[in-house]
């Protein structure tokens, strides 16, 4: 059976991540995401009323035209997790594909909203849940199946999916982190990706994350970032005015860990800022947290407003805010905080936690210090870097490539800067480019099998 | 009263620290450090050996000849705790003072090692134990007091020093962690720094330790770290290959963490390296730690090769060597590890643990990344980073200037450059240089009451 | 006679500079600078309408309260050249004081540009130009003189004021490179300073600019800068597209410099922005410069728009565009060029030139950043650093110590972390903190005779 | 006729860099580097007595065993310049092929100087001159021939070679600068390059030196480094103290430029050093310098001492020693000099002058770190960077791709972090990763044609 791999998008940049996988007659999508920062240079971009083609040329979404040259008939569109880089094209491209999208629970809750405030195009396609460990067949064959392997990131209910084809398996390895203990959910099922690397025609192709390739040593557990976290929390206890945290508010497991020290503070965290809102609410619907009752959300500005009124007149120092901001975007709740736009008044001592690392890009770099900045004028003092990243350091990689013994290799989700240290890494495993490992760019295709 | 600070060493460098306190006719010192960095650069030079004049040159030892226009006699000499850059110059100095040594137990016993091993100079001051939360009287007035306050700080049983006067207490506030969970020992005593804040005439200097005045923040407990690294050892408790590991010989507590994982994953650990064994060996003598029966510590080279050769030959799976060489310097062990000069064979995905940070200077930073290439070389994997810093983040110099509300503050542990963050914290906190915040040098005095 | 020093500005940043020394009864103020990027952090902020105690507030302006507790009359305001931290505040503050506003030519008439835009208060200080070279008497008691000595910067008729009086003569040293080939005007008056070093009481006291104390070695003569422009210039000589050009529009001897190879590689040089026309106008009216008279240069948005049509329609290759924007700022012309706002179009291989540096802060390094992606975002190639810093770097601070040597030294025009490598050097040459070297903070008073 | 690229050496780093072409059946090889990192990393390591294979094994020369894949003889052995990358493994693999070693004049000079020195194999291959401009027949098929093409880099009498073949050009690019006004030598020959880009087959293939093609715009000619220089040494022609120079020796320009200006500012030069008398001594018999009778070069260490005590005896003031030792390396003269290990005594405020910049690598960031603190010790000021690269920036590349319009691109003379940049200027301009665009590693062939 011949094997093909689509290399979409996310080749050449983070984000707008889009791989297809052609197993005989039947395709299987991976991730249609966007690259905001493309977005966002521009100013006053609505990205809802766009079209695709306009978004393919500013570069913020996958330019998939080259599926055309692909023979065979997508079976399915599987979003890997609920990230915007993996997601966030869906409503912009799905559209033109006759499948379902295929994802675990809650991602299939985000793609639900995604499509629901696009304006311009509608999508029908069908929105199948499956949950990590299961297994479903693509198209009639009955000799391709797509399985769900569960792994550990920085947003829950994550997944590697699996097409188990005659010539072995392809693993679209994706966004993870080698967690063992997780703060919410299952640990990452490595017995079941060394079962894959060993059974059948074992690994026909692993494409890899290549976001921390160049890391040295083993990305820390969400425990430990919750063990700094805490040790933080506890220290400022005793201190009676105000504290403010902030993180990735798609971080469901960092948001609980604030809820649960905020109690164990003796404070009333409440979350406060749309994106806040939308993930902490849908992963308390499907049951992935239990923020009791108490815990507050807000997404609108005007019960944002109102809930900063009842703090500011009850007490600062009976409430966490968890707000967005974490990068000092301009126009997120922290920022606006610093610059005193909104009823919460910052005095001299209080307290900002910065629970999320600063993405090394200059223009987050000056928006955060800005930020920053803006906070410190106004009195309060910055607490940053109580973090650990979603994704695989070295020894991550040398992992699995252990578990999995892949016959060849595809580094993605960078561009060639940052693929370099995982082909070195790869060489040193004994695989050779050009033969087994393969640097590729948006829009290539390869052929592993005839 | 009068009450006058010498500045003699340690306020142009981190190193040769030493300051002296006059409270009327009694003077105490506190610390007598050695600058390693001003030693090292030179080839050869044997410090044993030297005269305290050409250390004083080399800017290695404190110039304490300013000592003489000091009007006053010394009653005790106090280092803080047992690293070189406090103790390190009293085998040199100490002779000249007509005083006794006082310190806690783990410090004397590290002071009388030192002075054992100098072979320039014959000091015969006493040497008397003291406990955190003790007081002793200094000199015949009756109204002068010497303190120790429990602190926590990246070696065992070290303390700040307290001089109590009729005018108010001068506190030594260097090297310290602001921990409540620490590994080994008491949490800080807050409570007691509170109250010398408040009791008598309250605080009448603060003597502070600025090397992290930079970072925001707060240092995170040593907890944290073991916590980090007990989930890089479980996450490679399955490799059946060599594990080697390193840390500051003098941070007991952290030596204590690597011996207990290494048990947690079946390995045996042993310390190897001369000052591994000095330091670890020294804490289980005096029972801060109790590695049991079976923890080997080899201090000598042939002892240290023939355990080396012993785990090649029962197996590098068994046992976890914790070794010198976290800075990557020439000669200690793990660099010769790198070069192939010991018995201990590493192969291919051999895993070497750096549990300690680089100290940001570019000698260390090329020296250890010497090491490093020479153990990938090798085969081997680093993990690095594993690490708490014993300093004061910006957090913990608020909480200090809010405990004990000093009159007059005076930057320490740094240079210029080092002191400037701490400086404009202060000045924040209502300080104003040349008033009541004094940035000074080595060799200066500063008269603080008369 | 009394002389004091009132370190009122910029002795905390770099930004709103203002110094006073007080010689008996009399008073000469250097500078009145304003801070621009504590404006510019806040949205929306128009300064010509703002009251100076709410500048104050804002640490924009220099907080000249203090200049109550100088017992003495102000005679002068003495700006030493045009750039906006030394005259930015004149507006705002000057009128308080009955004194008239000394400078050479080409700074009173950028001082009296920016009266003439002030909205809240009318400023009616005589405006006295004087030349490099001159004195002036100053207070009735004869004996104490102000005189100017020639200078070079990266502005032109910059100047180092010296008030002579009975006790030596008080150096204020702000802003300047040891230039003895400079493109506009003479080489630095370095046998002045030397005499001033060698007459009479000699220099009491030196006001040192510390912004290169950390660079090692000279900075280099404009002619380097003139030299490397001229190789990157003449290396596009053949290219027939659009080639566009920005440096610091007050850098009138680079624009000359652009303007001269421009016609050099048969492009006719046009100055766009209304800083471009504010600066080269005013230096080509008052003889600085003779631009001929085919140079354009037009401020005003319509007439821009008008010129950047005509190029678009005589064809973009003859033409070199000046214009503003080198460190990517939101609203300056270049960035808005890099967004496709100006009729200006940019095509795939068109040259941007920055004849300057990133000022080393992280919101510039951020918008800088930005602006160069858009302008690549269409097609543009950039071409940085063809710059040479307006500033001392170490060989020339130790050269103006030896040519003054002064009794006293007052590091200024940074924060302590930019003091500290030149308290370092002061120390080399054996001058001694609270002795002869003064560290010190805005609002702060030095009494240097009795 | 089957054309066909070897990339043996320099694709996964700088050093050892190695590259064959088959045309039909006939090869030629270019350069045979020596990656120097490799050896020094190791103590006490002498290659002269090494056999190849260990040498191979080391990483330290390039791994030629691929050439047995080749079908084909080699008929010449072709060094592009005289850099230790690109000569220094020739005594260790000439004497493999039965092949003259083909190169100007100054590099058979270098060439011949190294295999005297080999003491392991006796390297027989006859040594053939050839001039920029110049053209030979290679092999007997009468349709390839080999040219040279004058280029412009950090060592005199570089060229690129090309291998003319009936399907197109094979341009080999490594290790030039677009110099249009260089210090020694005739510019490059952009002309003659733009004419092998339309002549016959066009260019078939280029091979390219990625080093900058990180860095914007454009590398300034050899010229603007002079004028720089000049206006250091200038500024310091009163100083009647030490003034000592280093510099890459082989860099005879650069040299050139600090002999000269050494007479203008009323010094003598002397050049001292193994390798500053080699290279500079070559460079003087074979005609490209004329550096007077009284330029004297002093290599062994005996009259080198001998130098600086008749220096010390005749006054410092008279003379510029230029030395080795730019990158701080432990045992070179300046090192040492910095270690007082010379009879040359420095004294404060004596300036040495790095015309150079740091290689980065923390090694040597490490080392020279060291040096300039050891110069330091002994009173010296450092001036450093006195320099601009011999390698293309961006703007070069763009320039040679739009001269040659190559059908296939190869980078080369980097790891893939390094191509990474260079892979993305190429995609700018169309080409594509796997198709005309190739990267590639250490034992790769590409067949071009067939």
């Amino acid at each position: 059976m011949e094997v093909e791999i689509a290399t979409i998008g996310g080749y050449e940049e983070v984000g707008r991540q889009m791989t297809a996988v052609r197993a005989g007659d039947d395709v299987v999508v991976f991730d249609m995401g966007l690259n905001l920062s493309k977005v966002l240079i521009h100013d006053n971009v609505e990205t809802e009323r766009m079209h695709s083609l306009d978004l393919i040329d500013m570069g913020a979404i996958p330019d998939d035209r080259v599926m055309s040259d692909i023979e065979g008939d997508v079976q399915a569109i599987v979003p890997t997790h609920g990230h915007l880089d993996h997601i966030g094209a869906i409503s912009k491209l799905a559209h033109r594909y006759d499948a379902p999208i295929v994802a675990t629970p809650f991602t299939i809750e985000l793609v639900k909203q995604q499509i629901q405030s696009e304006e311009k195009f509608g999508v029908k396609n069908d929105l199948i849940k499956m949950d990590a460990g299961e297994t479903m067949s693509i198209g009639d064959s009955s000799n391709v199946d797509l399985e769900f392997v569960n792994v550990t990131h920085s947003i829950i209910d994550a997944i590697n999916p699996v097409v188990h084809t005659p010539e072995g398996a392809v693993v679209y390895g994706l966004d993870k982190r080698m967690d063992h203990t997780p703060v919410i959910g299952d640990p990452i099922d490595m017995e079941r990706f060394r079962e894959i690397g060993r059974e059948g025609e074992g690994v026909l192709c692993y494409i890899e994350d290549c976001t921390n390739a160049g890391k040295k040593g083993r990305t820390p557990s969400e425990s430990v970032a919750r063990r700094h976290l805490e040790d933080v929390m506890t220290s400022i206890e005793d201190y009676d005015g105000g504290i403010v945290a902030t993180t990735f508010s798609s971080h469901v497991a960092r948001v609980k860990s604030l809820v649960e020290f905020a109690r164990e503070i003796g404070r009333q965290p409440v979350l406060l800022g749309r994106s806040m809102e939308k993930y902490s609410g849908t992963a308390e619907r499907l049951g992935f947290v239990d923020f009791l009752d108490d815990v507050g959300m807000y997404g609108h500005r005007k019960s944002v407003d109102r809930t900063f009124k009842r703090i500011m007149n009850e007490g600062k120092e009976k409430y966490l805010p968890v707000v967005t901001g974490h990068q000092g975007e301009p126009r997120a709740m922290l920022t606006r905080m610093g610059r005193g736009e909104t009823p919460y008044e910052l005095d001299q001592g209080d307290k900002v936690l910065f629970s999320a690392r600063v993405i090394p890009e200059p223009t987050n770099e000056g928006q955060r210090y800005q930020s920053e900045q803006l906070l410190r004028m106004q009195g309060a003092r910055i607490y940053d870097d109580i973090h650990v990243s979603g994704h695989l350091n070295q020894e991550g990689h040398y992992a699995m490539l252990d578990a999995l013994q892949p016959q060849h290799v595809i580094p993605a989700h960078q561009d060639m800067k940052g693929f370099a240290p995982y082909v070195g890494l790869c060489k040193s495993e004994g695989y050779q480019l050009g033969r087994d490992l393969h640097v590729t760019s948006n829009g290539n295709t390869i052929q592993l099998t005839e």
